[in-house]
């Protein structure tokens, strides 16, 4: 390893710290480290820099929460760097490495010594154009509260008529974000699939939906519904007009995570963090 | 009976229609017919005119949906005229006269032959500001999808704490409502509580809760939270900063409102209705 | 205070240490013991005996868990003695008095320093025979994981189609007990209400129904169902045929429970107790 | 076709009716119909007989409802014939062929004109030893409706603790049986995945959970549960001691159906099954 990028989550004293100590390590094991365009901490001001939607390293460390790594993931385009990510802060499903650790796993990152998870994104149309892809989820939401209509399409098939605050469709690694609260399944961090989970419908015999990942899931938006908003993987960005059509689709390239451990904690790692939040 | 006020839905050619033959069987047996002054129907521009927020008939007749009635009690204040409703639209739970007796409903009206049914309405307070009475339901609601962080109290206790996307407080009449598709029970008409649903919180162990109708229940969002809307039956009237404090209690005045047919088939109109939404 | 009776959970060491601090309370107050007849303890073995079914003491102390105190109830039949429960098990939502203050409340008790909360019991009718008086819910439930099919009135009016496992009928007491686990919601102390849970039912549209104290519940079992089981307070007490007819009302005289701390600290309790089970 | 097996619901009109067109059917195209032992219907009675549970037909045709289809897997061993399912009955999710079209998708049968699909089957096993394979779902419930305690395990780590009324665990085909009313999520028929349900859980976070149809999955039933029963698509098979092991992992051989129709009507049937039950 030669280079590596790193992103750190803005706004944080735990971050930058945590960052300080991750850059510090990597140069002790002679990797010129390459800090993200928009990190403004001062004790990181010396790095030089590099931007998300430019030349990205092949390997990148996110510093920070799920929604730093969620946020990076957004802005990369068809790039599919290595990604060790380094949970600062309270909230980390996806981040593996604990502040404790940094040090070993930066050693056992160069080494090589870890797995490689791959885990699918889907690409995100609204109205025929590519969006972005996502990694959790993909949500159609209400704005200001006002009724959202919609049918949902599983391959064409009409499979779900919402009246209400909209859907949210997310992939098994997001089953764990929105959509567990919305009501969804807890799935299988080995199983690759859609779950479609329809957000305070009026149609109260609705359930949530799992679907094959390579399936094509589409929102279409009645003519009568009320404007709504598309929220990509915590991120809203655009607004929907009625009669708007958003399709979500597997993507060729998933994301390329470091493990240290893999999923044999993922049960224990899965309630522990949920009933944290009494 | 000298006087009727008439208050239509907007932009509906039933409702229109509707309003237009119920002035004219008012007319019909003297009762002198004022129209709400936002009305701007062609065919009852010749009426008076009165304002909500000014000097209100003593009797109203309101033509819409449950949308436009819960408007027009939204607007009146301390003001509580005896309100008869048509449904002219889809969906009307709140409202007893359908459009094939309209005549007939009207005669009995001015007869006095009807119940007079009083359901109780929520005064609500956004940081000790009193905003409005509320008959459904008061949520607060995310803004942008953004995580909402709040604690509810009950007569100052603390009861639950949601992180997700806000909290509905509804009435028994709101409880098929908003509530019921968030998770809520249904509740008897002949009960007085209010029920609180959290909305898609990440505490998965949360569920509805149903309280006195005369406690004080409250809302504080966290200094930690996003920014949320306070909605007071489907309107959004406010933005709301971490830090606010909701504050739901029992008004003085209820709704009275004329009722032709009573609670006998409750539970039949129930689920003919929710289920007509398949 | 001449006399109280005393009631003890079987086969607990705990409950039986416990039970004997507590005769020797009374007594060291000049309180005469006796202790009811299915008690078979070794070191209680010299206390004169009373039966439920007969002369019941007008004080009684129960020594166990929930499931003590249930069962107590349910052989009174109108006696309402005036009762104080020790917690002596993992569970005791009910009892109000822990082991280490055994001493201290035994004394408020003789003192008259408590309040006395009465929680109202309902009558158990299986066609038309009135089988006892329960306090936290009455279950239809499948036999054999045969799908029972019945309808629910309330007041005679047809509110609920289950087919499915049954239903569960809530007093309030009982709505953080079975109901809950059955997607029932809290219900705060003060109020007085019955809850109708469908225990997973085929239609997917119904929801749990609130409904008032007064009312008259009935679980008509249809010809077609299979046969079920009624269950009061958690204790099978009869098998359904196809065709029978459970009503549920409000019992006159409800059960007088001695308590030194009141409703301040009940959504504590709540979630404490909830959330111990993880 | 030389021989063909035919496997009738018991006690139902609707179904002898159906059979007796089905077996002069196959006849009129000089096929040889063989009647299941267990079948007493007069009109049937002139057909020599086969056992399933001895040498099974290679063809078997069944004609009533899911149970029908149901009890007659689980006594075929590792028998795999290829089956046609008549629908003679209100329920029938897995039977493809309605009453009006028997003689038409008989010659269809015949000529080979159909799709083939399998669909996987689940060993079940009760502390160690191997019981039946199953289509639909297994279950462990509650005896009595006593508390039953239990640990599930996914390939040997722990995933659920459950206090309540048991856990269903089910194949992508049961998902809209059982499953579904409790709470289980709809699974599209191309996936082929297991979902873990609570039935009843103390356990308020507890969710439904899938994962991979290849899992081995464990429900452990504690030390100190009451006794529960072991129910196998529908079938009470065994009662369970506390400490009993339910194992379930998947068959080689699954159940080979003949479709007429596929996938694309899935949603479209589901709910219109779904609704009808109102």
């Amino acid at each position: 390893m030669d280079v590596v990028g790193l992103v750190v989550k803005l706004g944080s004293a735990i971050a930058e710290e945590t960052a300080l100590r991750v850059a510090r390590a990597f140069e002790s094991h002679g990797v010129r480290v390459l800090v993200e365009e928009s990190v403004s901490y001062e004790s990181l001001s010396s790095y030089p820099r590099f931007s998300l939607r430019g030349s990205v390293p092949g390997k990148l460390v996110v510093v920070g929460g799920d929604g730093t790594l969620l946020r990076t993931l957004l802005k990369l385009q068809d790039e599919t760097p290595i990604i060790m990510g380094i949970r600062a802060g309270k909230r980390g499903f996806l981040l593996d490495v604990e502040k404790y650790e940094v040090e070993d796993r930066i050693r056992d990152f160069i080494r090589g010594d870890y797995k490689l998870v791959v885990y699918p994104r889907y690409a995100v149309y609204a109205n025929g154009e590519r969006l972005a892809c996502i990694l959790n989820d993909v949500a159609v939401v209400s704005k200001m509260a006002k009724l959202t209509r919609l049918n949902v399409l599983v391959d064409g098939y009409p499979a779900m008529r919402v009246d209400g605050d909209g859907v949210v469709v997310s992939s098994t690694v997001g089953s764990t974000a929105y959509s567990l609260s919305a009501g969804g399944p807890i799935v299988d961090p080995r199983l690759d699939v859609l779950i479609v989970t329809p957000l305070n419908p009026v149609q109260l015999h609705l359930r949530p939906l799992v679907v094959p990942s390579h399936s094509r899931v589409e929102a279409s938006i009645t003519p009568q519904s009320n404007e709504a908003y598309l929220n990509l993987d915590g991120q809203i960005v655009r607004e929907l007009q009625p009669g708007s059509l958003v399709a979500i689709t597997r993507c060729d390239a998933g994301v390329r995570m470091v493990r240290f451990r893999w999923w044999d904690n993922f049960y224990e790692r899965l309630y522990t963090r949920l009933l944290a939040y009494w």
